[in-house]
């Protein structure tokens, strides 16, 4: 079976299904997508899992762009595993399962905690004076990241959301924005957890020295610069998660971000990824349009931990069961337009 | 527990969340709306169902206006029934109850079908010539869906989406919207079930002139002139979840025409309304508008049966559920923004 055939066997699925032509609008793109990843007629979700990646930034220890103290990433990991963030609630309203991942937090969790230890280092550096992170670090967090999405996809998971925590990761993830997407820097930085004006302000002065200290060669060192180690794992379970052929869903400013690195290193990523909602992190819709990404939600989040990746799995759940089990207007004995004629 | 001593007390409850303040966009505002409704801080969602009202329109006999025949009502009636449709997919989906109705189908269904009889007539009139019904038949309307909102709300239902299916119904929502809202019939007049632009050129010419025949002085009278029994059923349905407390979901173009109708008997009505989705039928986005309403999906859909309300009841679950289950800073032992100056 062809690509080219099966899309057009999918289209005409969708077409004959009891409905008028394209009645189900986004839900039948999604539809098609979703076919065309698992290249076939009835695809399937199955385990859907959402992962989010946890690491501290450097720059966070002075508090200049970020309203919450660096301490915040490690009291939410904990919040995580006692099931008391929004990701928990959301992932348990809509039967999904949740996994905690420490890339890099300043701190040392107890060992029995359900949070699985992928830890580069306690913290990145700060890129006011160094890179983030070394190049070596990079790779080791991107080869942790494919190592862990092949075991959740060998338990059987074929779709895939991903979240992240890192107190100062929306001025990484500005920072990447610019890099990969040659938006002035000033348009990529954005109010993050709750910066006012003058916030804002001081955050694009500062994000700005850091853009023109470096000059990163390749999506790695880029990453390795800029980076969060979540940043990093991120990238590499998308590349991971892509090559599994995994539906992937993305999330909002900072996971987008990590996209814009893994399209870098491998542009085939993007056919299997599905857009869950345009962010209020006001970058968000701009690298959204330059990924030519369309949402399927836009609901003012502006939370992260992959909450907009676990609203949006019923929409991806709608459109798989609508193509598997909705009737044929012959099936259902239902008249076509034509017969109006 | 006064009125507004409760929105401050659920505002509180929302901004002690683990987020930053407003970081659940329209999810807060829909928790804060449903606290209100319930009267509590801990609403809940009870067995969510959707109605669907099914009902012939005289004018289509004519395909004039609709590009599908008549017959099209009755056989999506039995494929809902036989649970082909769309709204059967996306119900099971998301786990919401069914309940379909014939509000005056052309066609007599066997009394054995899962189907409950509240049979106006057999279609309405061609209000080309007459009124679509009588006075007596809109007031039997109206009765009918109060008698069975009410069974529906006694088996523990408190929260209640509405649908329809009925060719040519955009025809009488289109009308009904115009006399509600004063915005010239041209721009109420949309594609309906595919409709292509000489068809909508034609629809608009022969609604101009069924338009300007009559002026219904109340909105039971602009109901039965213009109406179809399933919108009159939708809008008895309204007001009645709405007297009930009930927490009703606004589907598509033809729902929000039926609650234009019980928005100007009963304008309290609009404090129990979510609006589900903005649909492509192109005059609903102004219906919209005029009722100040900001929808929660945006996905391109111009389906009816209720499919837009069936997909967005786990966005309502999700408020809900994060409004009672997620932890507090204080819960937590998460830092605030203050801990950071």
């Amino acid at each position: 079976m062809t690509a080219v055939s099966l899309k057009q066997k999918l289209r005409h699925k969708i077409d004959l299904k009891t409905k008028p032509l394209g009645a189900l609008g986004v839900l039948e793109e999604l539809a098609l997508q979703i076919g065309l990843i698992q290249n076939t007629e009835t695809p399937e979700i199955s385990k859907p899992t959402i992962v989010v990646f946890a690491g501290d930034h450097g720059i966070a220890k002075k508090g200049q762009v970020n309203p919450f103290p660096q301490e915040v990433t490690a009291q939410m990991v904990y919040n995580f595993v006692q099931g008391g963030a929004a990701i928990n609630v959301f992932s348990k309203t809509n039967a999904i399962d949740l996994i905690i991942m420490d890339s890099g937090v300043n701190h040392d969790f107890e060992p029995h905690l359900d949070i699985i230890d992928a830890k580069i280092a306690f913290g990145t550096n700060n890129y006011q004076d160094q890179p983030a992170m070394t190049l070596a670090q990079c790779e080791d967090a991107l080869n942790k990241a494919d190592d862990i999405i092949s075991k959740i996809q060998s338990k059987g998971c074929n779709t895939i959301g991903f979240g992240e925590m890192g107190i100062s990761n929306t001025s990484s993830a500005a920072l990447l924005m610019a890099h990969f997407t040659g938006i002035p820097i000033a348009e990529c930085v954005g109010s993050g957890t709750g910066l006012n004006d003058e916030g804002i302000h001081k955050k694009i002065q500062i994000l700005s020295e850091v853009y023109q200290k470096y000059n990163p060669k390749t999506p790695e060192e880029a990453l390795a610069t800029f980076g969060g180690f979540e940043i990093a794992m991120l990238c590499g379970a998308i590349l991971k998660a892509g090559a599994l052929n995994m539906i992937i869903i993305i999330d909002g400013f900072i996971v987008t971000a990590a996209l814009l690195a893994a399209h870098a290193i491998n542009p085939n990523v993007l056919k299997h990824c599905v857009f869950a909602h345009s962010s209020n992190e006001q970058g968000h819709e701009k690298m959204l349009h330059a990924l030519n990404a369309k949402p399927l939600l836009s609901l003012g989040l502006r939370l992260g931990e992959g909450t907009g990746a676990a609203l949006a799995i019923p929409l991806i759940r709608a459109a798989v069961n609508f193509l598997n089990n909705m009737a044929s207007f012959e099936s259902a004995g239902v008249s076509t337009e034509s017969e109006n004629a």
